[in-house]
């Protein structure tokens, strides 16, 4: 008898689908892509295709199934996409209706899934060069700031630029320009640097999600392209039924973090 | 009758080996890689092309002669290095003793020639990219400033980095580490940006080298290792000979600034 070998990545949803795991994902299979999750009605999909490929940092698309199908097989051979997240979250005209962690009563034949790249693949990137993430140094959620630098608008689809931000001394903001540059499949490099107010934020003590972390001296807030931007633009637009994952509970894949790296 | 075909380096010096150009190279043969020029007796070489080694963004060699031998072939095939200079600066002890336009009268069969990077062939890549360099602008010298960051010592070298300052808005200077993380034999991506006072520089406003230059609201001085610390480095030892270029009057070679680019 042989048995097939199980990467890390398809051993973590294989869990989530039986229901032994339902809590967020940070953490979990370490190396792996995690992504983050908006499901659609086909009649919107390809306006929101569109929003993402106009706005490519905010919005970077890693798979996006055939309508209807809950496989996306480029990220996962066995990857179901109904059972295959911890905890869903379901919306109606724009209003939170259920958090299941299965998606099989809901599902429709004209829903279309996208996978979009999350920051949790270039922050491993940056830990592994010894740079401190701040937010998970204090473990809390990373910092969320609305911008008024406005993504390039498609379809039903507009509205502001999410940043999320991490606080760095300048010689590590540098190494982490390099590093992050190098995954534009994952926001890329950032947005800005040192001046909040230039970009639309008015207190640096209040996110707009997540919660404050600490600034120490001589250390500037670094922002990056953040993918709770096209969750915000699709809320706004309040689509008669989307899905999305719950917050920090995202999608394991069996990519690599390294394979999304440029050079 | 053939001819051989000049590259736009090579017709430079051959106007400046003729005398015909005495004057700052900057703006002559655009593309064409320029370098900073240290001649030293023997004695002393091994130990500055170990310093050069052990801090090579303020020091990146780009190529060092035989001893007593004037060309370099590698940066001109027809390259000497004795004429092709407009103008050189002689030292002894420390002193400057003359300023001419040619060293046959001053060569010495124990004399090592290095040619170190210069900022022009970055500023050249920054500029094509739409950024802004103030200096330029304003038509002054680039500002420069000791730093508090030691470089690494060997043998009788040693010394502060000295670093030259570019201010620039966030997203510029975000693009400017991509840019200039390409060239790591001229000087590479910047070591600090943002806190002059974190790498001791007190006032921004008195530069130790070149000239100051204007600072707008939200934008923030950047700063790259600088090609006047050997020549800082070296002035400290002040040794029994050695010569510079005159400051702005550089050593115009064949090799091209894209060749530089390691991506």
């Amino acid at each position: 008898m042989t048995q097939r070998r199980v990467n890390a990545g398809e051993r973590e949803r294989l869990r989530i689908r039986d229901g032994a795991f339902t809590g967020p994902t940070a953490g979990l299979a370490p190396g792996h892509v995690q992504a983050n999750l908006a499901i659609l009605p086909r009649a919107l999909a390809h306006d929101f295709l569109r929003f993402a490929q106009a706005n490519p940092k905010p919005c970077p698309v890693l798979a996006v199934s055939e309508p209807g199908d809950p496989r996306l097989p480029t990220l996962g051979a066995d990857l179901d996409i109904r059972t295959d997240v911890p905890r869903y979250r379901v919306w109606r005209n724009g209003e939170l209706v259920a958090e299941p962690t299965d998606l099989r009563d809901v599902w429709r034949d004209d829903l279309v899934t996208f996978a979009i790249g999350c920051s949790f693949s270039f922050e491993e990137a940056l830990i592994d060069d010894g740079i401190e993430i701040r937010h998970i140094t204090v473990g809390s959620n990373v910092p969320m700031y609305r911008t008024n630098i406005p993504c390039v608008p498609a379809g039903v689809f507009s509205g502001p630029l999410v940043v999320s931000m991490r606080p760095m001394k300048p010689a590590d903001a540098i190494r982490a320009v390099q590093i992050t540059s190098r995954f534009p499949s994952v926001h890329g490099a950032p947005v800005h640097l040192g001046f909040p107010a230039s970009i639309g934020i008015a207190d640096i003590g209040k996110p707009d999600y997540g919660d404050p972390v600490p600034i120490g001296p001589e250390e500037m807030p670094v922002f990056w392209a953040c993918g709770v931007t096209p969750q915000a633009v699709v809320a706004q637009v309040r689509p008669e039924f989307c899905i999305t994952h719950a917050p920090g509970s995202m999608l394991v894949t069996d990519l690599r973090n390294t394979t999304l790296s440029a050079l």
